[in-house]
């Protein structure tokens, strides 16, 4: 029987960078939450849009052309093919929704991708 | 080219309860906000899981053999074909995700499905 999902107490449960923890599945999608400390990388998911909902704090998703500032309650939807580089300066708690096996770098080789890693 | 979407500023637009509006899209899914007042219809969505965010409130997601309270903060995913009725009282504000296409009554016809509208 599955229990509902406290995004806080999730949050409080890792502490890791760039590591999104699956809390939950929806059809074939993953819900996650991650810590955002400074910058991620530039990438892209060529099959893929990519949500991310501010929980706390304040996230910049750097696109090419623009900035797309967020605070907590505010969420944007990057599309599909487009490059992106997420950052948080000192620190933003994020949900995230991707298909459950997109790696959350696409089709970046700078870092590793985080592994799947339901909590 | 699309905007953030801030759930409070949204939310203030519009008052009926139980009409969801379209606030995003992500791939094929809606990502909807929804006011609720007292309780809904029993229904189950057959092809598809029904993830349900709560923003502000308190929301019960009654299903045959329980009731998961929700509070702010906290998610739920009802799972496809599972019976659920959602109630609130006084009232809850919800942001959901459904494929998009899917009629928030599911298979019930004690009432009329919401149109799909975008704000």
């Amino acid at each position: 029987m599955e229990d509902k999902v406290n995004l806080a107490e999730k949050l409080a449960s890792f502490d890791e960078a760039f590591q999104p923890r699956i809390v939950a599945t929806y059809n074939d999608n993953k819900v996650q939450l991650a810590k955002t400390r400074g910058e991620f990388v530039w990438h892209s998911h060529p099959d893929t849009d990519d949500l991310f909902l501010v929980v706390s704090g304040r996230l910049t998703i750097q696109l090419r052309d623009r900035d797309v500032e967020l605070g907590p309650g505010e969420l944007y939807v990057v599309r599909r093919g487009v490059e992106h580089c997420p950052k948080a300066d000192p620190e933003a708690h994020v949900l995230l929704i991707e298909p459950l096996g997109t790696p959350n770098t696409g089709d970046s080789d700078e870092r590793a991708a985080a592994v799947e890693e339901r909590i």
